[in-house]
């Protein structure tokens, strides 16, 4: 059995039972034993968690900085085995994926988010000279639960991916809930972590780690007394649990739960490339075997021959793909069950539909069908996630039941529209961008959605359901850090005991302040 | 039977029951009977609102502004009429108080509203020209709802206060609960705002009113599929139910409900300037008799001769002051029941106590006496907020007592520590602050905390269950617009489809944006 990261130790877990992870390719259980924590790691985690933000407020924040980058330093040490390690476990190839995007977007996060703690400029510093009033955000009482996905075992893996970055860079202490489906990829990960805290010199307990608890013992993690805030990425059904719980005991939660991610294809961007816009698509829903929070999910076409053509080269396309592994069985599971709510309610499999008869775990690609004014009427049923390498091209009578259909897409973290590069779809743009700006966190112009760049404008967020709160975005430094921090505000507090970002005077570099109205830097 | 705007008309109510005011000076019920409003208002409302706000994105930014500011103007016209009305409904007096201070505050906080709508550096442009994605805040896409508390008829009136003026401002409509306590105050405003909407062009329905619904058809309001958030001020009870409807669908809902606002007096500011301190200390806790959501209910002091000649200082200027009325019946019994609730977890009465012997809704002016040991054995009953005009000195045996309780603070609005004017305290202000920073939105160096300045940098906020988010403040322009908005991202949008705020070059004066991490202003 594998040892937990606890309280500033790696040891035995007090577990309440044990499990395996299995290679999703080719359906084989790994060696290696994890331990389920009970109740009482729960409570001792959070224990370990108070004490090391606490004692995170007073060390020095280059401290933090250089844990950072000590991290992303011996990530980049152990590439190589990380990556035969996740890949083992997610089925997702070394190359093009894990050692050449995924790793060094990582090790990037974790670096802008150490070039955040020392600039500062996140606290948002803000003072009035005449009422001598001053604000900034700063750390959480209490430790920041990061729960990650399974499909990015590094960029948002709960030890070592945006959110613990965000977390951390806001000077707190982390408890990752690790992802069961790749728990040797998160022990190395914590062991880098661990070591990178030792050698920065910060509490011992700044990173835990737990690999599974019962649903009952997470739900008291976001809403225990010590808990500061929680961010979550993963399946909409658990986020739900996850939420009223935290709700109720008055803690924040930060929720990525699900998105359907529409394209919206104007019939002149058809007219014009409805071929290479098929292609564009396929790619982007087969990229990952589709498992991005952003893989397109609905695809909306105005009916005529170029929309035939569109589906029929999607088709194609879709039918003589190789089938990629998805990352668990229950990935499987869930894409059919998804797949077959789609169907009840009316849509039609034209490519796939079903498991795929190989190794591993996996599922046929699989392009669906069905019409705008089916989707008009079962507009939740046929909003379905199909988590996975499937996506569905709804075909919309004419110009005013695409725009309709605009109408009740649900909060998703995208939208896409694609028009003709002239202005023949101009003002059909304005009347399906009206209504999908405000469910969509990003809206992109003949683009596929599947590249989140880690850039300060990003938005990886949009409303609910696609996450609990449209105001906030889970990547993007410094924007990411402000969710696991609270504003805390200075009347007439003497200059000496103030925090050195709201010092009349400060030395931080690089340090944007707002002064009486105005932006300016140390 | 009174009228209430609702869909942009005043308009007889579809009606449950209906009620009328008090003169809490006197307590004769006063003449104009207002109706409770049936759930078909509640949805006649959010329709109505739905469709304002959908009008009010194209709406130019001016016109917002103009509508503002013209609010602004007929309210300083209406002034004799209002607060004299205002006064009859709360008996908070004309001057010093509703004339003076608070009409003035919340003509100002209207007109700063209107202030960022023009200069749009609220929405915070953000972009980052080598990705071309660019981000802002922006408005909601349903109506914001605004309860209103009964503590300030005009600067937090749902439909004139400081959350109205944030929503506007974001560039949302409003429905606004008004408080029942001050009904035709609370009509006389919405009167001056509506006539403003239709002087300024605005749609309608974008301001609406309803004086009073059931507890359900309130829930019903906040969790509303059309609803796009909700700002309530009031008591913590009611603030929870809203909560947990407005949680459970998803919708932002920014609650401020509750605060015990603790100062602790340090034996160094004791020994230098006791008599002074518990003058000061008494003149806030009975201001406006009491009734800010940010007066103090929490004294902490060290066992000694200071400590008993500040109580004694206390005491006899409690005993002589003249009692002022409360704004309810509803508010002498909760305070009633407050005063028992801390009596019985172990609070001597030192002064009053009990319901006053004179006309109208006063209860006496009380002050408690309990010590830190009790407080820490039962933190929770002995953190009951008794709204009005009391408080309790806590009488710590030491440092160290003083210390632990600042480390039983539920979440609050404000945290206060006087200290020794020279470096007497130094030692053991460091030891309290760090606890009570965590569980305070705004600390304050000797200075009570009554007054809330509107300005930037204020944070009228704080940890559950002061609020529901310790991330935001319900006071401070422009940081308070921020929770009525969404980060809407823009990926590659082909620039003349861009808000303006978001293009490459922009004709507004005053925007400040974050372009490649660089603020500047356009």
């Amino acid at each position: 059995m594998e040892k937990i990261l606890l309280a500033g130790e790696w040891r035995d877990a007090d577990h309440t039972g044990s499990f395996r992870a299995i290679n999703p390719d080719t359906g084989a259980t790994l060696d290696r034993e994890y331990p389920v924590s009970s109740r009482s790691e729960v409570e001792s985690a959070l224990a370990a968690g108070y004490e090391a933000s606490r004692a995170l407020k007073s060390a020095p924040r280059e401290q933090i900085a250089l844990f950072l980058e000590a991290f992303a330093q011996r990530i980049e040490e152990r590439s190589d085995e990380l990556c035969k390690v996740a890949s083992a476990e997610t089925a997702l190839p070394v190359s093009p994926r894990l050692a050449d995007v995924e790793l060094p977007r990582t090790t990037n996060q974790l670096r802008q988010a150490a070039d955040a703690v020392r600039n500062r400029t996140w606290t948002e510093p803000t003072i009035d000279t005449a009422s001598n009033i001053r604000s900034m955000y700063t750390a959480l009482e209490g430790p920041v639960v990061v729960f990650g996905p399974n499909n990015f075992p590094f960029a948002f893996n709960g030890i070592s991916g945006g959110d613990f970055a965000a977390a951390v860079g806001a000077g707190n202490s982390v408890i990752a809930k690790a992802h069961p489906s790749h728990p040797h990829t998160s022990q190395l990960l914590a062991e880098a972590a661990f070591e990178a805290v030792q050698e920065a010199g910060l509490p011992a307990a700044t990173v835990q780690m737990l690999y599974r608890t019962s649903h009952a013992d997470g739900e008291a993690l976001v809403s225990h007394q010590l808990t500061g805030a929680t961010g979550y990425t993963g399946s909409r059904s658990a986020a739900l649990k996850l939420k009223e719980a935290a709700d109720l005991a008055g803690k924040p939660i930060y929720l990525e739960m699900s998105a359907i991610n529409p394209i919206f294809m104007l019939p002149g961007a058809l007219a014009e490339r409805g071929e290479a816009l098929a292609q564009e698509l396929i790619g982007s829903v087969l990229l990952g075997t589709g498992q991005f929070c952003t893989s397109p999910g609905l695809v909306v076409v105005a009916a005529g021959d170029e929309a035939e053509a569109f589906i029929e080269t999607a088709r194609k396309q879709v039918a003589s793909a190789s089938t990629g592994a998805l990352l668990s069985a229950g990935g499987v599971d869930g894409l059919g069950r998804a797949v077959e709510t789609l169907q009840a309610a009316g849509a039609e499999v034209l490519a796939g539909g079903g498991v795929a008869d190989a190794p591993g775990c996996r599922f046929q690609n699989t392009l669906l069908r069905t019409t705008a004014s089916a989707l008009l009427a079962a507009p939740e049923k046929l909003q379905t996630e199909a988590f996975g390498n499937s996506t569905m091209i709804v075909v919309a009578a004419d110009a005013d039941e695409m725009v309709a259909v605009a109408g009740v897409i649900e909060g998703s973290l995208t939208g896409a529209i694609y028009s003709h590069t002239g202005d023949e779809d101009e003002a059909l743009y304005r009347r399906i961008e009206a209504p999908l700006r405000q469910r969509v966190g990003r809206l992109l112009n003949d683009k596929m959605p599947t590249g989140v760049a880690v850039v300060p404008s990003m938005n990886h967020g949009g409303p609910y359901p696609a996450t609990g709160h449209p105001g906030f975005t889970s990547v993007g430094i410094p924007a990411s850090l402000k969710r696991f921090a609270m504003l805390s505000c200075y009347d007439a507090v003497r200059e000496h005991r103030l925090p050195e970002e709201l010092r009349d005077e400060i030395s931080i570099s690089g340090c944007w302040r707002l002064i009486d109205g105005t932006w300016s830097q140390s």
